[in-house]
C-alpha cells in the first residue's frame, strides 16, 4: 500500500534543531532520512543516523541513553546495527513507528537537553553506504533517454519494440558502488573508432555521468514468490540519488549482445541519505500518462493505485564544477533538470516486473531507475544526450568546453520534492569528482 | 602463478577412506575439494568440509579435536567459518598448506582412528552454496556457442565484431544462485511469438539449461586496481559446475538492448564442491589455439604462461532424466559432452578483463564461463543449440521428444579431468529438476 500522509508531514512542525527549519534545507523534520556514518577518518563501527538540518541524530547514541526505549525491542536492535538492512527487512511495521518516534524527539516542544547528547555535526562525519547491497539492478525507465540514446547508437531503430511493454533492466555490479564523495578513477578499456581496424586498450575518452534515482528494497521476497503490483509498495523502503558513471567508448564497443559491463562497473556513486517512502507520501502523484497510441502496461503491471499514485513528484538536477571553476570560485553550473514523475515505469512496476519470474529480492537490494531525462533537450540526464555524443559541447562559465568529463570535474546530483501546503524535502547530494 | 604439481598429486597416494580409491570416484585423495554442508534438515550452522570418496571430512570437527593445530592460526579460523569466503580471501598461502595437511590426514599410513571421528557420510548431509557470492558474472567464452546461438537470433550477423577481442560478459543475479538439488520453478514472463501483435505474460514455454564452469575468486582486488594477466591466476580459487537456467522465450523478447535479465535471474544452480586450482595443476594445458585468421588477444590479455598453461583440460557432460525415464528405471541420457579447453578465453583472461577497468572483485565472487559448447553438433551445451531452437527435438529412450525442458525433467551436469600418469578427479554433480 502507498504510504499515507499523517501528522509527521504537518508543515507547521518545527524542530528545535534550528538548521532544520531553514527554508531550503533538504532535511527538515518532515523528512527524517536514514543513513550510516562514522567519525571522519575513524575506523569505528558504522552507526545509523537521521539527517536533521546540518546535524545527524545518532541512533546508537539514542539507544544508549534510553531514547528508543518506547520502540519495540526488534526495532531498537535494528537501529543499532551497522547498516540499514535489518530495518529495511522489517517493513512498515518498523519504519512507521520509528518515524513517528523520531519526529517526536526532534520537534519543538520536546526538551532538547537529553536528545542533543545524541546529535553530531554532519560536517564532522563520513557518510557511508546506507546498506549492504546484495544485488544492484539498473532499469532504463525514461523513454526520453531511451529514445535519444537509441538514436545515437541505432539511428534507424531508436526505440526497440519491447520498450513499451518491458521495464528494461540489467544487472549492475554491486561491489563497485561507492558513497558520495569517493573519487572516480577514469577507467581503461577496449574501444574502437569507426575507422580503426582493431580496438585499442586505453583510458576512456568518453567518460559520462548518469542522473538516476535509486530505490532500496525493504521487505524481501522468497525465490519463486512473485510480488503482485498491489503489494509492490510494501517492499519499497526509500530513495536515494545514483550516479551511474559510464564510459561511452567502452560501452559502444562491448555492449552487444549481452549489454553494458565494464563501461559501468568501475564505479556507481550513491547519495548517503535514504528518504523513506513514508517521507515521500505527500509527493505521490499519478504514473506517467502514456500518449494515446502507446499500449497500456500488461495486467500484471497494472493497478489503479499505481496508476493514480504510483509516481513520485521529484525534481532532479545535475551540476558540474570544473577545477578551473573552483579555482575562480565560480559556483557549480546546473547542466540539466528533470522530473522523476515522467518516467515510463513506476518504481512499483519495476519491482513487480523484477520478481515476476520468481527472482528473489533481498532487503538492501538496490533498484536504480536508469537515466532520468525529460522531454526537452535541457532535461537530459547525461552528457551523451546533452552534447549529442560530444558533437555539441557545453560551454562552462570559464570558457572551457565539455563534450565528456575531464580530470578534476565534479558532478553533483541533487533532488527535491515540493508541493503547495507541504514542506519541501530533499535527497541531499550525490557527488563524485574525476581523479 | 599457475599452481605447480607436487606430492599431493602423486597417483600412488591412496586414502584410508576406501571409497576414495574407487576407479571412477570424483573425489580421490588427489582432489580434496572444499564445500559447505549441514546435517540434512537441520538448522545448525553450516560447516566447511572436504569431499573424500563418499565421505566428508568435517573441518570444524577436525579443529575441535586438534587435527588442524599444525596450521597457522588464521587458516584454522578460516576453516571453522560457515562458508569459504575467509579461506578464499587468504590465497595460496592458506590453501596450499591446507591441501598438504589434508592430504596427510587422509592418506594411507595416517592412523585413521582419530581422523575418522571427523568423517561424516555425504549422503546424510545437505550440501550448501560454498561461499557468500557478492557478485556473479557470466561470460560468453565459447565461440562455438556464440556462433551457433548468434545464428539463431541474428542469422546474417551471428558473431559480432567485438567477440574475438572482448571476453564478453554480463552481470548475473547473485540472489537466485542455489545449490545443486534445489527444485527449479518454471518462470513466468513476457514473450511474444513473431506473428503476435503484443507480448503475453505466461509461463515460459522454452525452458533451457546451460552447461557452464564457474570459477570462484580467491584474493580480491581493490577498486581501481586492475589485475595484470601475469597475476590473474593468484586470484583464482577453484572451479565448480554451473547450470545457468534460461527461459529462451523471455530472453528473445527482453534482451535488447541491455542483455539478458529475467530470462536468467529465476535460478542458477551450482555444484557444491569447489575443486581448487591446486588440485587442477596436473590438468593445465595450452589456451585455445585460435585459427590463423583470428586476431591475437590484445597485450593486456596476453602472457606466455597463459598461452602455454592457461587452459584446463576438463571434460563436461550433460545428462537428462525425465519423470518417465525414472519411472521405467532408465538411467539418465547423456545429451552432450564438451571440453573446457576449447573456450576462446581462459579463466585468467576473464578475470584480468573483468578488473581491467578497475572493477573490484571480492573473495567468493563467481565468474561463470558461459555455455561450454564444442565445435561438433553433439557438443552443444544447451537445448537451444542442440535442438536448433526446438526445431530438431531430441528423442529420449522412452520415446518422448524434447525441444525444451518439461516438468519433472532433471538436468545433471558432470565434469572431470583425466590425464595419463595422474589420478582422475571430478567436479561432482550439479543437479536440478524442473518442478
Amino acid at each position: 500500500m502507498i504510504c499515507a500522509i499523517d501528522a509527521t508531514h504537518d508543515p507547521n512542525l518545527r524542530s528545535w534543531v534550528e538548521s532544520a527549519n531553514e527554508a531550503k534545507t533538504d532535511f527538515p523534520i518532515q523528512n527524517l532520512p536514514l543513513g550510516v556514518f562514522q567519525r571522519l577518518g575513524s575506523a569505528e563501527t558504522p552507526r545509523i543516523g537521521v539527517a536533521i538540518g546540518h546535524q545527524i541524530l545518532d541512533l546508537a547514541a539514542c539507544h544508549t541513553i534510553g531514547l528508543l526505549d518506547a520502540l519495540p525491542e526488534p526495532v531498537q536492535m535494528a537501529c543499532v546495527a551497522p547498516n540499514l538492512n535489518d530495518l529495511m527487512a522489517m517493513g512498515r511495521s518498523a519504519s512507521l513507528p520509528l518515524r513517528h518516534h523520531l519526529s517526536q524527539l526532534l520537534r519543538v516542544g520536546q526538551d532538547p537537553i537529553t536528545v542533543s547528547q545524541a546529535l553530531v555535526s554532519m560536517s564532522h562525519m563520513q557518510l557511508l553506504l546506507p546498506a549492504q547491497i546484495g544485488d544492484y539492478t539498473d532499469f532504463y525507465a525514461s523513454i526520453f533517454h531511451a529514445t535519444r540514446v537509441g538514436k545515437l547508437f541505432r539511428p534507424d531503430n531508436p526505440l526497440l519494440p519491447n520498450y513499451k511493454y518491458v521495464p528494461i533492466a540489467y544487472h549492475g555490479r554491486a561491489s563497485s558502488i561507492v558513497p558520495s564523495g569517493t573519487p572516480i578513477l577514469r577507467p581503461s578499456g577496449q574501444w574502437k573508432r569507426p575507422d580503426d581496424a582493431a580496438p585499442t586498450f586505453a583510458p576512456s575518452q568518453l567518460l559520462d555521468y548518469e542522473l538516476e534515482v535509486g530505490c532500496f528494497v525493504g521487505v524481501g521476497n522468497a525465490l519463486g514468490q512473485a510480488v503482485a503490483i498491489a503489494q509492490a509498495e510494501d517492499h519499497l523502503f526509500g530513495l536515494c540519488l545514483v550516479n551511474d558513471w559510464s564510459a561511452r567508448d567502452l560501452q559502444a564497443w562491448e555492449y552487444q549482445p549481452l549489454g553494458p559491463f565494464l563501461a559501468k562497473s568501475f564505479a556507481t556513486t550513491l547519495s548517503p541519505w535514504v528518504v523513506t517512502m513514508e517521507a515521500l507520501a505527500p509527493f505521490r502523484c499519478p504514473a506517467f500518462a502514456r500518449p494515446s497510441p502507446d499500449p497500456q502496461p500488461l495486467p500484471y503491471l497494472t493497478s489503479s493505485a499505481n496508476q493514480e499514485h504510483g509516481g513520485i513528484a521529484l525534481t532532479l538536477e545535475v551540476f558540474l564544477s570544473s577545477a578551473q571553476m573552483r579555482q575562480q570560485e565560480i559556483p557549480p553550473l546546473r547542466l540539466s533538470h528533470s522530473h522523476f514523475q515522467q518516467m515510463y515505469w513506476t518504481v512499483a512496476q519495476m519491482l513487480t516486473h523484477h520478481t515476476s519470474n520468481g527472482c528473489n529480492l533481498r532487503p538492501g537490494d538496490l533498484l536504480a531507475s536508469g537515466t532520468v531525462s525529460g522531454m526537452e533537450a535541457g532535461s537530459a540526464g547525461c552528457l551523451l544526450e546533452l552534447t549529442q555524443r560530444g558533437t555539441q559541447p557545453i560551454r562552462l562559465p570559464t570558457g572551457e568546453a565539455r563534450s565528456f568529463l575531464e580530470a578534476g570535474d565534479a558532478v553533483i546530483l541533487r533532488g527535491y520534492c515540493e508541493r503547495d501546503g507541504y514542506t519541501r524535502i530533499g535527497l541531499g547530494e550525490c557527488r563524485g569528482q574525476v581523479a
